[in-house]
């Protein structure tokens, strides 16, 4: 059996590439962004009033008590305006060009306007509420980069870049297949003795958080079944995220119908616990990527984080989410097995504090939802200490 | 003016009673829960078996050396078999039903198998690999409560216990409004003195972060338009998001037209950067409320994050997201406004640290895609120092 590092690292070593698609501007929403976005324009595009008020030339006039006739208006969406005479001004609104000539906004607030003319009650300086052309960005700047999780805010600059559709990395095409006689579907009632499919589901909206759409297959323990099913299965997807099979038992046919379909096993059991059994295959020539987990809820659902999540941002090319928490309290980890814990978070004082919830073994679905991911723990001597940093895998 | 603290107050004031909807077990990922979620049968629902392997009755037999014949299987997704003779055992797969009068499991790795005799190589203990049925939760145990976030761990907990469709808090009707003359489309060219809507594409791709899909209109600078096209709004909408129009110019209507139109001002300018301008103001008949934030990328933003989503989780009757940070910098904040400041964030040994990215004022769209979020600080003599932990709102 190998550790998990080696198999986190064997994982790794097994990419795809999955090329980019073209997608509308919203729908690139959480997507990974797959090329350089630049400045159209300067930005802003012109000098640009950022207050409502008037625009004067900058001279003696500005603080010397002089009355400034109002020339005109000079509002937003409208071509730049001239001031004619510099000692005259131009009313301006926030938005607007600022008019030629003009180098000081002076908002509403700190003048006085009778029979058209304005009298300034405060200070002004060369400039001032003035948006300047280029001052943010100039035009050809970089402003963001291949590889970016596009939010909200990148949405904004490339709406104002006019990329109206956005090159993205494209999502694996992916099949979720539950395995067992037991499972039944959510909507059915089930037989003492069976149990309602909720494994894939689980990662079928896991998958959904990134923004990938899986379909979904059940395959009986019928190896007749299951190899039919998994040839065609290969044949039409990336990837391949299996649950159960894969143990010891007289019906987990999964990893000899892998083989036989000529997905070549790269590992199978990893010294951890949850997920144990897990088993990882590639097809040589078609590329499918096949992640075999083991069927306890815990346990599928922990690899899909543990390994699933970090091939995908690797196969994307992206760097791969690290995070650290503090230990809220002490744990002895004995060898062989890297754990993996579920644990509740919360922060105190600007930190965050991991501590482990009440569970019942992998087989326990509802400590998931007790729990905000999982702390990893290698095994060693010495205890884990409360206050000690450990690597954090979120999973909410 | 009023402080942030009163508007802030004065937002929380007016939530609306926005009910509740059923959607699809998927579909509800990322809504909030609206009902409380029971366990419909003990689980797991049977005594299950965790290994392959064999189930016996444990007994003087179990660890004197006897050798046990193999009676049958017990498979998973069959009934309960039965152990006829307690000096046999059956073969027994993970997620079966563990044999009637069997009280231990031992995996395969454990036994020799010769002649359909099974010889037992490791100490057994009574009740060993046996998930007990109840053992997790009983039927009727509270799993999920009313108001939780759904993640894909709780779409696992609903689907196991048949929850093919969920109640949750519906969404509000929302039409985001941008306003100005200047705003030209995405897919445009504009010209010199035009810009790109992004604004509102920004507020939009934020609403889908919250499952909510609005609609959304441009207001041009005419007054009679902005009556017409508002007063339909009003009546259709739950919430109207504006984004300028809210300012001191010749051009800003908003405020006089929510007024003609019955729209009651709960406040308008709030001592705080960005963000200063906004208007908000509630419909008493038709419960409309409005959000008119002032038009800068940066006020809209952080606005939307300030009052907007708190005002959202409290009429879903959700408690408030509150999140603190560490301050990588001193700053000082001079009265009267309180600042929220853009800031990146780094993970130290476990703990986050904010430091304020490089902006040119609330014009400066490109700065929120190299921002994590805001922190939050009042005006105050002393300096805010480094490792002080100030409040965070997180924008991706």
């Amino acid at each position: 059996m190998i550790t998990f590092k080696e198999a986190y690292q064997k994982v790794l070593e097994h990419p795809l590439d999955l090329g980019t698609e073209n997608v509308p501007l919203l729908s690139s929403l959480n997507r990974i962004l797959a090329e350089d976005i630049y400045a159209d324009r300067d930005f802003p595009p012109f000098d640009r009033a950022t207050k409502d008020g008037i625009a004067i030339q900058f001279s003696d006039f500005a603080n010397n008590g002089h009355s400034f006739s109002i020339e005109g208006i000079a509002a937003a969406g409208v071509v730049q305006q001239v001031l004619k005479d510099k000692s005259n001004c131009l009313e301006v609104m926030t938005g607007a060009v600022v008019p030629e000539y003009c180098d000081a906004v002076i908002m509403y607030e700190h003048i006085t306007i009778e029979d058209n003319k304005v009298t300034i009650n405060e200070k002004v300086t060369k400039g001032q509420n003035i948006h300047y052309k280029g001052s943010d960005e100039k035009v050809g700047a970089l402003l963001l980069t291949k590889g970016k999780k596009i939010s909200p805010a990148e949405i904004g600059v490339m709406a104002t870049v006019g990329k109206s559709t956005v090159k993205v990395m494209a999502n694996p095409k992916i099949c979720t297949i539950a395995t067992g006689n037991e499972l039944v579907e959510v909507n059915e009632i089930p037989k003492p003795h069976q149990i309602r499919k909720s494994n894939m589901l689980t990662i079928e909206s896991a998958l959904l958080d990134s923004k990938i759409e899986a379909s979904s297959l059940h395959l009986l323990d019928d190896k007749s079944i299951i190899q039919n099913e998994l040839k065609k299965a290969l044949t039409e997807n990336d990837v391949l995220l299996l649950s159960g099979g894969v143990s010891k038992g007289k019906f987990d046919f999964i990893p000899d119908v892998m083989e036989t379909l000529g997905v070549e096993k790269v590992f199978h059991r990893v010294l951890q616990r949850p997920g144990k059994p897990f088993w990882f295959g590639i097809h040589p020539k078609m590329k499918t990527v096949v992640f075999s987990f083991p069927g306890n809820p815990v346990s599928t659902f922990a690899n899909y984080h543990l390994y699933f999540l970090p091939w995908l941002q690797n196969s994307w090319g992206i760097s791969i989410d690290k995070s650290y928490i503090k230990l809220g309290v002490t744990i002895n980890i004995k060898q062989p097995l890297t754990r993996f814990i579920q644990v509740v978070t919360a922060e105190k004082e600007g930190v965050i504090w991991a501590t482990p919830v009440v569970e019942n073994g992998s087989g326990d679905l509802t400590s998931l939802a007790k729990a905000d991911g999982f702390i990893c723990l290698e095994p060693r001597d010495m205890d884990y200490e409360v206050g000690e940093v450990v690597p954090f895998v979120k999973t909410r």
